[in-house]
């Protein structure tokens, strides 16, 4: 039989449904159990994600989100593209320091996959993070249409998918549910 | 433009997949970020969830886990099937009476699709609890195989779907990731 062996993961929670960040949240509060250091930076900011950070706050020290990049992009032409890329490379930056760093036994790369989506970080530079990763520490990567690239390098991949959704009743967001 | 209404959601996370229970519990802490009080009613006792069992500590009050439950059914043959079958009553009748308690905002009934897959509770009782939901609180049910009499009710349903498991290469479970 197998001795446990310790393995620092890389997880990448992808597609079109919701959870992707949550369940990185959950299994942050998880690891935080166990007595592990988490950080979260988060690459596109979403104003609306209070209860998490609150949360954080009271789970300090030994759990940290950071808000970095901008907010979602709205549609291709946004006008502040640039601006979006310029906060998502220093997230990039971020992230290559805490990984590094030794400070942390988890990180999560919060949608990182959408800011690859949209072109804000590249491809080549997502995977020289994944590459630089020391053994012991678990990543976790968030957001829609992880490449195969990413999911080739991946340990555990897991598609989120929508089966129904209460906004496509007129039900809007809740509380507590959505933020 | 639809002024913001507050309503008790029912949300399903189903699937082969990770992150389930975890995705329940990321919501579990965000709904206790924005002062929520959150009860987490276990159906399948899991003695590796020792990480949230812990942060729960921590966040009481407002964050409460109960154990309830026997642990995985070992195959259709399982003798144990009637203690399972008993400690799934006794969650369920624990699940009817703090629906029924006003003492939370979220109730998270984790594995209850599992104990209905596995008959250990029944179809028209899961539906009876679904039906005595108050109007403000929030219902989430985890575990595969959710039926589509549960879909039908539920207000968000995300499947959780594998694509790809780091135990089929022969890595095992990892602290603060499985347990």
């Amino acid at each position: 039989m197998k001795s446990r062996q310790k393995k620092g993961l890389i997880l990448v929670n992808t597609g079109n449904g919701k959870g992707k960040t949550t369940a990185a949240l959950g299994m942050a509060l998880r690891a935080w159990g166990q007595g592990m250091r988490v950080l979260v930076l988060q690459f596109i900011k979403g104003g609306w994600k209070y209860g998490e950070l609150k949360a954080a706050e009271k789970l300090a020290p030994g759990f940290e989100i950071r808000q970095m990049g901008e907010g979602f992009i709205k549609g291709e032409n946004d006008s502040a593209l640039d601006e979006h890329r310029h906060a998502a490379q220093q997230a990039l930056k971020a992230a290559g320091e805490e990984i590094l760093s030794g400070k942390y036994d988890l990180i999560i790369l919060d949608e990182i996959l959408y800011a690859l989506h949209f072109g804000l970080v590249s491809l080549d530079d997502v995977l020289a993070l994944l590459a630089q990763k020391p053994e012991g520490l678990h990543l976790v990567l968030t957001g829609r249409n992880a490449p195969p690239e990413i999911i080739e390098r991946a340990d555990l991949v897991t598609e989120m998918r929508e089966v129904k959704h209460h906004f496509t009743s007129g039900v809007p967001a809740q509380k507590g549910i959505e933020f």
